[in-house]
């Protein structure tokens, strides 16, 4: 059946990359000494702690709110919330009314992006991208421009500026990355603000890995500006501290003047965040960081493993580790697509190719694979890289 | 400060109605024996059942999917009984790779209309009409083209057909009607089907109030047609049935192959839809049918005391009564706006007025008001008429 009307822009934006992996491994069943090594999506297969659960089952029961519509930018207590545990862990001023939820993350993008740019108009991502911020370019017509990075993974603010045309309207980072696992220096953040302040573009930074960055202290010093909100609007998850993917909460930290404006769409495209979620948001807030320092220190341990396993095989280079991911080149001849569905048959092991985070004009994206490793545990990591070991395409 | 850059259809873009009524009472105190009548939302204020909020603990605490990521489209079991029960009910085919669960109905129609129209394309909305759709539209730089309604509210299907142009994607209709009450007759559905596909358009029908309406059996019969997908659009919301508004869950019915550009929207704005308002859902479904026959008869008895009720106000005109809404015309000399801000201080109730749901261009917004008095009960209705009854703006 052909499908009308069909909005142009929708046909040309490619189909989600999780569901098209999904369909690689649909139907196919794999022995039990052999399961399937999933590293394909950043997501957490564990539950949230059994404390956080039992609060939420409390909330449904007694809490009245819970049922209820909620204000759109989100409950205020959750809104104080971050902006004071915000304003001491980044050593600057945060004011509850420069936060709003969002339904997730994905959705924080979105909203600000509505209020930045429209049809025709151009954002500024690096290479590799996350896909999602470029399928809502697309949909929306708004083009993605690829900024390419180097061998570090990290972009260069100089090579930016030079595709700065009248009609760019934000630059996007993402630190720590996705899907590079790079973090980005503070200085370098610092320079693509000053690049975004002295051109008039909106810098979003996505930091939804956050919590997970090996660094300690402050990943950078945005925030201690005093008219940072002038052009910084900031993205986070609790999606991954708090093991909370299928409630769906994340956050915008922007000018109260842009939150008037992410108003319009957020009551238009949710009119809400669910409240149990957020609830949960809150009580983590409130009760999980030194669980949450724990959950850090393991997923920096499987760093470490995933760093010593790439030192140890033969033929696949590193590109960058951190947060949830490795990227990766791997030593084939075919590309990365193609390789990507061998090691499904050949190793049992779903991974994404390059070409997924990659324009189609970057070749090598056909190299890279991206190894969501956070959801396997370290004796995981050491059979994931017994598979890769012997795995030829 | 300037908010910049600022995308120019989100800043022509009018701000939330229901947020700016909100600025009308915000600081006003009532006194305890004159509370405020607050009929501006259409939203209950009752909790779901307890057995429902018990059912939502209990999977919080033990069902490990309620905490994590699922399919971008839904629940399959909830796609399951959707396409189980609209099958009987509506007496036609519908399968579950024909449903999508969405993060409230709002999030449906901001889906859909994404795979259909983009900037500078065309969608026909009766007037008045439901606020939210029309902001949508604007901020996606898509033209809302109104179709003016009579004194019965209905649209006509004729005059619809003059403003199809070659821009145009989709019709869109809400039925029971918000804000205007009125129940769509099967054969004014059916002739709006018929021009939609003769003219290779979309027809959209919002049936968030699906389940309050006055008339037993089927509300049309789109669904009986075997060939219902090749057009046809059917929207739903579990906020009003279930009193579920704060874990936002609503639903749309269309082909698998809307659907695959469905997907697409779904997994950048929300991934998947918060697991837990998907369990209320489902669970409702498969338990509330008797609790929810008992919520209609106690809606229909509401909506007999308004229209007796204004049946017996001296000057003021009932233009249309039904699911949660009341549409009227009021007799004073003052512009609609005018009326409602002095209702809030001179009668402590809050409406909304008609120019929140007509373009500027239609004058008769100015005569007119929504009252959703479905979370008003017949004690309170009767209150509300003796206020109106005394009140001059």
């Amino acid at each position: 059946m052909t499908l009308t009307p069909l909005n142009p822009a929708m046909a040309a934006t490619d189909p989600p990359p999780v569901m098209e992996a999904r369909r690689w491994i649909a139907g196919l069943t794999f022995p039990a000494d052999r399961p399937l090594i999933n590293v394909s999506q950043a997501a957490p297969v564990d539950l949230p702690p059994l404390a956080l659960r039992q609060a939420l089952a409390e909330a449904a029961v007694n809490d009245p709110n819970a049922h209820l519509y909620g204000p759109v930018l989100g409950l205020q207590g959750l809104r104080e919330e971050i902006a004071a545990q915000w304003s001491a862990s980044y050593g600057g001023v945060i004011r509850p009314e420069e936060v709003a939820i969002t339904q997730g993350c994905n959705q924080a993008f979105t909203a600000v992006m509505s209020t930045l740019a429209g049809a025709g108009d151009e954002v500024i991502l690096p290479t590799p991208w996350y896909f999602n911020h470029k399928m809502w370019l697309d949909m929306q017509g708004v083009r993605s421009v690829p900024l390419a990075t180097g061998a570090d993974l990290l972009p260069d603010p100089v090579r930016a500026a030079a595709l700065i045309t009248d009609r760019t309207r934000a630059i996007v980072l993402v630190s720590p990355n996705n899907p590079g696992g790079v973090e980005y220096p503070a200085e370098l953040v610092a320079a693509f603000r000053d690049l975004a302040r002295a051109r008039g573009l909106a810098l979003i930074l996505d930091e939804t890995y956050r919590d997970f960055d090996a660094r300690t202290g402050r990943p950078h010093e945005l925030f201690a500006d005093p008219d940072w909100a002038d052009c910084f609007i900031q993205l986070y998850s609790f999606s991954k501290a708090y093991r909370l993917t299928g409630h769906r909460v994340g956050a915008i930290v922007a000018s109260t003047a842009r939150l008037a404006e992410v108003e319009k769409f957020l009551d238009t495209v949710a009119i809400c965040p669910s409240q149990l979620g957020q609830i949960a948001a809150l009580w983590g807030m409130r009760n999980l960081a030194q669980w949450v320092a724990g959950e850090r220190a393991e997923i920096l341990a499987r760093r470490a493993a995933m760093v010593e396993g790439f030192g140890a095989l033969e033929g696949w280079k590193l590109l960058g580790c951190g947060a949830y991911f490795a990227y990766v080149a791997h030593p084939f001849a075919q590309g990365s697509e193609a390789v990507c569905k061998a090691a499904v048959t050949k190793a049992a092991t779903l991974m994404l190719p390059g070409t997924m985070f990659q324009p189609e004009s970057h070749d090598e994206g056909q190299r890279q694979i991206r190894i969501a490793f956070a959801n396997v545990d370290q004796a995981g990591i050491a059979t994931l890289f017994d598979r890769l070991a012997g795995f030829r395409p």
